[in-house]
């Protein structure tokens, strides 16, 4: 079967790298908010994710931040914390024929929210 | 802050969304597979996945169906599974604008693989 | 094959209610803390962690309050947040022949922590 | 606050210590299945679990070894699949004061299911 004739004909090669990108991104954020974490096991963390991720479809890198400072804000008394989304500074790189888009995910202060946009298309 | 002009004015409302349904598809996957799931709790769990998922930006509505067939497939001596992507029969109707996209998730045989598309989008 | 017999007969009827309640209690928090959750979707919500997780071994009641406090605390602009174990009041009820154990996890503001402990157990 | 005594005083060291692996084993479970995994990207998930989780009150040691053989069962088109329960063969030792409790699940053929039962406890 032609996958990509069969099912994605219908839309640009932008749209199939934004898709593919935001698809990972919801992923990313919804299977890890709530692991336990620290500053000792934060890059195993952190390389997990970016290497489980990369496997979907279309992704080129992803890179994940673990913001030390909100880590440090949410930290209890038994000296970790659960994953939460405003720890999360990710680049998701998606790639489909000529097309590169990068999602991110940042904490945005006045939103008090952490936002999925589109940071950079390239065509 | 005007969050649209801001972190959105770099794609159309086409790729909006896409990019919205998208997200909110792979969030539904990974929050929820691996919950316990029998043929009495199937109903309370569509109902809470479809509200959850509605609460995303620019989503209008969730319909969520667990494959009964699937389910059953996989049912253990103790009478529940844990859900899989492979059980999702979903679609996500996102509004951006005038835009309408619907993003769908179904288990597809000959790739045995559950594949998210954009099963329709008007504008 | 008598499974009670080939891997429980090392515990006590009491020992076993508390392993099957602290998986539970355990399983409840990881699987649905990040769901998007508002004032609206709350009670759809918590009645599909109620039902799903009453399916696992021993299980006989779940009680599931997410603490609306906790949730306006953390409310974003979007009008929605994401489902933290600090919001979560649950009360799960396992019982094996003749023992019943009640697991609890609550917010404890001293430690900065949502706590789980044995908050009853009879025999 | 002495936690221990206010929340822990009405179950046993043994008890503790069954409780403690058993939370953590459970939220393992449920923090994880669902996450893309190949061969590749095996060994960087089994360490960011086993470092997450090692996090957790009364844990000491947890070790994670995902089933290769279950993985590859399961592997789809796109040359990765999705992590399950099945796959798992895990083992989380909690000690509390001089109990030493080993928590394992591993996947029985007979059930279908993979099981979460008490390995071994010292006391």
């Amino acid at each position: 079967m032609d996958v990509d004739k069969k099912y994605f004909s219908n839309i640009t090669t932008r749209e199939r790298a934004i898709f593919e990108g935001a698809i990972t991104m919801g992923a990313l954020f919804h299977q890890f908010v709530g692991t336990p974490v620290n500053r000792d096991s934060k890059e195993s963390l952190e390389k997990a994710m970016a290497e489980s991720l990369s496997l979907q479809p279309a992704i080129e890198k992803v890179e994940v931040e673990i913001r030390f400072d909100k880590l440090e804000e949410s930290m209890t008394e038994f000296d970790y914390t659960s994953l939460t989304g405003d720890m999360l500074d990710v680049k998701i790189h998606a790639k489909v024929d000529d097309v590169s888009a990068t999602i991110r995910i940042e904490f945005i202060e006045e939103l008090n929210y952490p936002l999925m946009y589109v940071e950079d298309i390239k065509d």
